[in-house]
């Protein structure tokens, strides 16, 4: 197996009704990789700033992490502070602070170039391109995208979409991308749009996959505490990829057991702040809580 | 099996994307009969005004819907007029005309008073405790109510809550019952205020079932077209209790099963204004939906 990862790497501040942290580590590419080297080797593409405490990650490449292509650059790293309320499906942004993230150009070392499986975090359309064009022949391409993009940069993200084997949205971003309120129509009209399948993340209730004109329903792991909801859909990628990759197949039973795995380390990730939960969870936790996923929903 | 309804009969006048219908028939007595006929008999108590016209609930009497319970008062009968967005699990009310409804005092047939499977559609506590009061040995009581009357008649709520095994509630009204945020939490805590299991709709986004401190999750059926969410939550009860009547068993199994049977029935009377749907559903339709659901969630 052979993943790769670009995204963000960053300095999290985040409030929630359960608590505060300050400059704690987070970013797409790190929980993705947290998730995703649960199952096999992952490689990273991101910057970080000359601030950037390096020992941080240290527990990711004891994982398997390859961190070849985290570039470190004179500036600060990209900050990000948020705030979630009792309705955890919402946030405010209180800042973004891009620092060295601003100018980042993605560079793919060569050790990574032969890599089958990617993941585009949610960044500009315009470095995810720059990413496909450096990676040779890959399996499967794996697309998150946000509003900023459908609405600023339309014309380079279809281009992405076009270069793209399956979508990761929520349900927003799936009307807004289409100009369809109904999500099951936004979810054909997308597929028109490029990749052969979406997958619709929506928080609480759950998340969707279209592939192969079939649907496929995974709840959210029911919890009593939602302390953190910061990077579950990074996370929740990373797990559905990091199946993928291990099984090396793509069709559409590998896929729905892909996001429950996903759906399962994500339920974990939201349960404390930061990595503090995926720092330390194992697959026999994993594969617990699959099962109890199972069961909610066989009839 | 012999199953009894209490609910409120009604013309309805309802816009929507898709159309507009006036004084089309309404109300929850007649929706959720409509659902549970299709399993076997049903009892039906409600009133309905001089104006109303019979001959429009002939397609119920064809299906065993027994009406001996339905009483005709002078005055008009019970009118609500609504309208949905594209948002369709929001609506707004444009009007309630409670007319011959306001005087409505349940008195339950002595033919009735056998009846096992009671379902107290949402009405005031008040008339749901006059019910009870009036059935000899109910095996199976299930209880809806709404935000009016948790707020309005809390009292009165809490000891009909005492007396139900299952209440069926939004995911809005669990939590404004309980005043838990966290819908999971607030479940719980709905137990310990009297009925053994807790069913919480929530539109698009499916139904929960929490039953002996297990979930069990229903996806809503993938749809294309809502042309009019009227009587969805009726019709999903009496899905739900039409199925438990007939199989005269109340288990995990059964009741995980009855959600599903509730969750196809509603899904089809979406799909059109009134009962258009309704009148003409076969169980043959149902079973390749509710196996099409198994397809939806099995991995």
């Amino acid at each position: 197996m052979s993943l790769l990862v670009v995204g963000s790497i960053a300095y999290d501040t985040v409030e929630t009704p359960f608590g505060k942290v300050e400059d704690s580590l987070g970013g797409s590419a790190l929980y993705f990789s947290a998730a995703a080297s649960l199952f096999g080797p992952v490689n990273v593409v991101g910057v970080v700033g000359s601030d950037f405490d390096a020992s941080k990650i240290s527990f990711l490449k004891k994982r398997g992490v390859n961190l070849d292509g985290l570039y470190m650059e004179s500036g600060k790293t990209f900050r990000w502070g948020g705030r979630y309320y009792e309705d955890m499906n919402k946030r405010e942004t209180l800042f973004t602070y891009l620092n060295v993230f601003e100018r980042f150009q993605p560079r793919i070392p060569e050790t990574y170039q032969h890599s089958e499986y990617i993941f585009l975090a949610n960044i500009d359309p315009e470095l995810q391109l720059q990413v496909l064009d450096q990676i040779e022949k890959p399996k499967l391409v794996v697309l998150d995208t946000m509003n900023f993009w459908i609405n600023g940069k339309r014309a380079k993200l279809e281009t992405v979409l076009k270069r793209s084997d399956i979508i990761v949205v929520n349900d927003q971003e799936a009307r807004e991308l289409t100009g369809e309120f109904n999500l099951i129509k936004a979810i054909k009209r997308i597929v028109e749009l490029g990749p052969k399948s979406v997958i619709v993340k929506k928080g609480e209730h759950g998340a969707m996959l279209y592939h192969a004109q079939k649907f496929f329903f995974a709840p959210a792991f029911p919890l009593e505490k939602v302390v953190d909801p910061t990077g579950a859909g990074d996370s929740f990628a990373g797990g559905f990829m990091g199946y993928i990759a291990q099984t090396d197949k793509i069709d559409f039973n590998t896929l729905k057991k892909a996001i429950i795995y996903g759906s399962t380390i994500a339920s974990f990730n939201v349960e404390d702040f930061s990595f503090n939960r995926l720092k330390t969870l194992t697959m026999e936790e994993i594969e617990q809580r699959v099962k109890a996923f199972k069961e909610l929903t066989t009839f």
